[in-house]
């Protein structure tokens, strides 16, 4: 694929969707993570939380990489994941969201 | 420190002793846990929860090593932090309370 190039406005666009996206995704972790806590009541139960949580965090490390030569397959994972939606991408040109819609159907994990 | 014997009798004390204190210390993270969670409410808190308990298990994983070599150690170390309480050494040797006691106000931390 080649060099997309962002203008000025893209990336204002981009990193707000970005940044909306992993507190949505964050949101979620924390959710799942208050529901646990509620039923826990013996000490494997810490145990499980923190291994939940380490593995959430790491997925999520991985994942939010704010890179221009890579946005691309960024948008394209969390519009598959379900935490961009299309319409987040409004103001981004057409050829790019054409790009993430078509990848996303694809080889993404 | 010349090597102690346990008794058979003093062995099924000490393992419940270090039970009943395993099991209030991991209460206690549970109870800070689930304070820390209830007022979570921005990413940043995960990340602050996940490393809490990342730093209280490894303290608990480094603290709860039960060998009778170094249960003495053990104990002087949980009484000092005061997971241990002295009536619970009941059925414990006089000697080796004396020692765990000793051992307490000393150079545990």
């Amino acid at each position: 694929m080649s060099e997309l190039r962002w203008t000025k406005a893209e990336k204002i666009v981009a990193k707000r969707v970005f940044e909306k996206c992993y507190q949505r995704e964050c949101e979620a972790v924390l959710a799942k993570l208050k529901e646990r806590v509620a039923t826990a009541d013996k000490p494997s139960d810490i145990w499980l939380i923190h291994d939940f949580l380490t593995e959430e965090l790491k997925k999520i490390e991985d994942k939010y990489d704010y890179r221009y030569s890579i946005l691309i397959f960024v948008f394209a994972r969390l519009l598959k994941e379900g935490w961009l939606q299309e319409s987040d991408l409004d103001g981004i040109e057409e050829d790019k969201i054409e790009r993430i819609k078509y990848l996303a159907t694809y080889n993404q994990k």
